[in-house]
């Protein structure tokens, strides 16, 4: 089948844009893209959100997207997965350039976690989770998390600073991404002394809830412009699997099935072994997620995932280095353009361009977008095709 | 290409279902869809919902509805483009199928506007409009139609009881339809007695928010299983475009030019001319909307659109039946479900078994949903493939 090129990338910073409205961060970003992929024409717009209908009063983005950067009259949609919506938007992207109905797609993640006009942000982030039997008991993500660490931490006997390790690195690599929202290493006892947010997820434990937009535009490897001057990166492969919304519906609430069933598809699909895969952009947005997604991809056995954030596993040099430009920990997680900005960093890493963040000789990089505790999984790899 | 086969339909009643959970209404037209398949078990999952996150508190259907319904595992996310989110969810399980990643997709609408425990529906619907520019004044979806009513009648010079003819074609051929909300024939008397809801549009010129799910099963032509028994009847074309999202950023606004656009462009997919549509299943949400639908399909000029609604042209059997089912009017309009409560009706039609509602002979039926003023315009025309 036809390779899909991804033929451009594009980013905001991520932070606070209290100063700058919902479609102006999605224009910059897309504007970005567009310039990268050297003059591609898109025709279709897959926008990944996740809660603008609540924060921002605003749905129907795909219509208001795709007028405001003056392609009026493209197709457009928006895609939503909660906490994976990017991902989702990513592979809807990517099926229409697969069917040959759209030649070029342009994908754009966009949220405004933190200037809220509409709902606040932990109501609007509950109806994520399954509404009626979890949020209307008072169950946050964050409380999920902690019930979910908390069960680990005392299955396999973890230490109070087991953890540390996924902030600390996720940290120094973002000090070297110039659109990381924390651009500063943490020492190890900061983390021993953070607030605790939900016992026992303390402040480093959680990634920020953040603004910001990334975009990735997709076509055929035919279609590719002259101008086109970049390494080029497909998608090797792309998979999707759901697990329960309600955690409480799990007969096996630390193994992140869903995880696990899109990665083995994905490398299925692409033809690899673990082993090949050179690096890993989880979704950090807890450190137990990061732990229990390394397990679930066959990273770690069941109960030591833990063990690779301290061992220097995780590390930009170690075995399977992850959160590689911060991840969601220090680049900030702005719900719904998280997938698509672990894809422009995922290509950034495969053209070899990401300075101090990069990893040395990457072929093969494998991103995961979660929505709630692994109720959603989207796994895509990315391949740098040599030249 | 391939040909894509509508292998499955289900649909519950329309109307205001306060006794049943979302979940459990799209589990009720999933479950006909999948009987009404012969067996075939879907990879996929694409929910067309406009609302839930702020009506229900709800959002992540994906996830919910594979797991509700025993699907756990499969890929799900949810579509949305205000209300052409079921036009758009159905586009997208076409694209699936089309690409050859997915063999099976299944397509279901839910959405429950009338029994709302998050948002009140006006505050929730507004949403889909250009919330910082119209809805902060304001201005709701019927006042929009109120607007562009109003000067269409200036216009064109159009009586007070212009539009009656859309009501009352859309109720006379709702009480044919087991499924519809209104299943009671209106007089021409009645019209002229109906409230303002916001002058000129009055009760009748307003479809009515409701409650409802419809399903499709989609899949290759080759992967129909032997206990299939219905006629085939598959997707000829599928197109969308997109206009300004506010009406007052409109050169034009009595032309919905994104409807012409869909149109045109999937006529030309389907390779047939404007006089092999047998019947159009347009957008009615609004009296107003229908005319001007009409008149974007080219099924007649500018400033005549109202004229088809008494003359007999959308009658069952007129020159283009319309709302065939009893349309938005009188079907109801359950946000994201009404597209695909289209395609089941329009399947239902090209299968022969719509009973009163029949159009004798129907070959090519055209299907439109709208999000917002033709913000978004997503067309279908299904095609009965003859034995």
């Amino acid at each position: 089948m036809t390779d899909v090129i991804l033929a451009g990338i594009g980013q905001t910073e991520v932070g606070e844009h209290w100063g700058i409205a919902l479609r102006d961060l999605a224009y910059a970003a897309i504007k970005e893209a567009l310039a990268d992929s050297g003059g591609l024409q898109p025709q279709a717009l897959f926008v990944g959100n996740m809660l603008a209908p609540n924060l921002s009063n605003q749905a129907h983005l795909g219509a208001l997207l795709a007028d405001h950067f003056g392609m009026r009259g493209i197709e457009a949609v928006t895609v939503e997965a909660a906490g994976a919506s990017g991902g989702a938007a990513l592979r809807q992207g990517y099926m229409a350039v697969k069917s040959g109905l759209v030649d070029v797609a342009l994908v754009v993640g966009v949220e405004k976690f933190t200037d809220q006009v509409g709902a606040g942000v932990d109501e609007a982030v509950a109806t994520a989770s399954d509404s009626d039997f979890e949020a209307v008991q008072g169950l946050t993500a964050t409380g999920q998390a902690a019930l979910l660490m908390r069960r680990y931490m005392h299955e396999f006997n973890v230490p109070a600073d087991g953890f540390a390790g996924f902030p600390l690195v996720a940290h120094a690599n973002g000090a070297g991404n110039p659109n990381a929202m924390f651009r500063k290493a943490i020492k190890p006892e900061v983390y021993g002394k953070a607030e605790m947010v939900s016992d026992p997820v303390n402040l480093f434990d959680a990634a920020p809830n953040a603004d910001g937009a990334a975009a990735v535009i997709l076509t055929r490897a035919d279609l590719l412009p002259k101008e086109f001057s970049h390494p080029l990166v497909k998608i090797a492969a792309s998979a999707v699997s759901t697990d329960t919304l309600a955690l409480h519906d799990r007969h096996d609430p630390l193994g992140f099935w869903a995880a696990r069933e899109a990665v083995e598809a994905a490398r299925h699909k692409a033809g690899i072994t673990l082993e090949q895969v050179d690096f890993f952009e989880y979704h950090d947005s807890y450190s137990i997620y990061a732990a229990l997604a390394l397990e679930a991809a066959g990273f770690a056995p069941r109960g030591e995932g833990w063990k690779l954030a301290s061992d220097g596993s995780i590390a930009l040099n170690g075995r399977i280095p992850c959160a590689t430009m911060g991840g969601l920990k220090a680049r900030g997680f702005p719900g719904g353009a998280t997938g698509l900005y672990q894809a422009v960093e995922a290509a950034i890493q495969l053209r070899g361009a990401a300075g101090p963040c990069q990893v040395a000789g990457a072929r093969f990089g494998m991103m995961q977008s979660l929505g709630g505790p692994a109720s959603t999984a989207v796994v895509h790899i990315l391949e740098k095709i040599e030249a």
